[in-house]
């Protein structure tokens, strides 16, 4: 299986190609986050029983511009998910946040 | 480095000690990625010149309910951006795309 | 009651006092929906069963940036809606839209 | 010229014609109006010059859901423009937020 440097090497490849990084500035790739999130949200707009394809095919978009805008920003992607997890596991400890979906700072 | 099995498996080890399963359909997966990429977002609201730190920050949260969606509907992440990179060099041919922003369905 | 023209009238006195128009660009407006929109989203976003006044506080976000938009874009708030209506109409004809969630190219 | 009260009146017709109401919960309006949030946002994704009336269509679409939203909430969309904007000049008072897009709690 390929590793994320694998995938980041393939996506660098695919922009270069087109000359697609004139396009590709942090604040562009953000809107396009935005813009993906909500074609994903569109998967259940009515219903929450959806497509399956089609949520992968939209979380592809949404995955693809985060990991360009991480490399944008020079950032590892799984980096930055684990040093979030340490943060949010401070914000939120087992024994208050057990079974409930209240924001920290309602905790 | 750690590889993407072993963040998620540090994702469903987190979540499964504070009961959070339960919170975590597809659906309301798919609202949470909706919620953080506008927070993303609202790094570059009035401005493209932003603060890094905030925006790694944020990006974290969109990767990780993405990280999440993908392992409540049993794909893998970086699978579903290769797939999804071989459909869009389908759509966007080097000739065609080159140096230009417009949507596949008017090149 | 006021009507929509005092209410311009308003947002456009308020902007003007604190010189806040050279941060509205049609762009920045339709990036603060995208995040107003998010903050409204995530007043359901574990639940369906939310705090009516957090929505109403963050539906008036999205309603401000909108009327903004249609008065920076030059074009009337209500117009839009009734002409997008119009258009609805010819796509969704009631014989076939009723009862159905379904999108007007899948009908 | 339309006041909003006719305009939520003609809504409310469409809708009920089509038996619509049913996946009108506030929920899935606020669902709705992130989605066309997205849509607006694309007119500007890799840039700031774009099509006015494609602009209009798709704001169109976000005022749409909010005044919905608003009717199936029971507030009316004018008042809560005009609360918020109460809230908004105890927040950003004009010698402190002049020339500024800062946020309120960093003013």
């Amino acid at each position: 299986m390929d590793s994320v440097d694998d995938i980041l090497t393939q996506l660098r490849a695919f922009n270069q190609e087109r000359e697609w990084n004139q396009f590709h500035s942090p604040e562009n790739l953000a809107k396009s986050i935005s813009i993906e999130a909500g074609e994903l949200l569109e998967c259940f707009q009515w219903t929450a029983d959806t497509d399956a394809r089609r949520v992968s095919g939209e979380l592809a978009d949404v995955l693809t511009y985060s990991f360009l805008l991480a490399d944008a920003m020079g950032v590892d992607p799984l980096q930055v998910i684990r040093e979030k997890l340490a943060v949010s596991a401070a914000k939120y400890p087992v024994e208050k946040a057990k079974g409930r979906s209240t924001k920290y700072d309602r905790l």
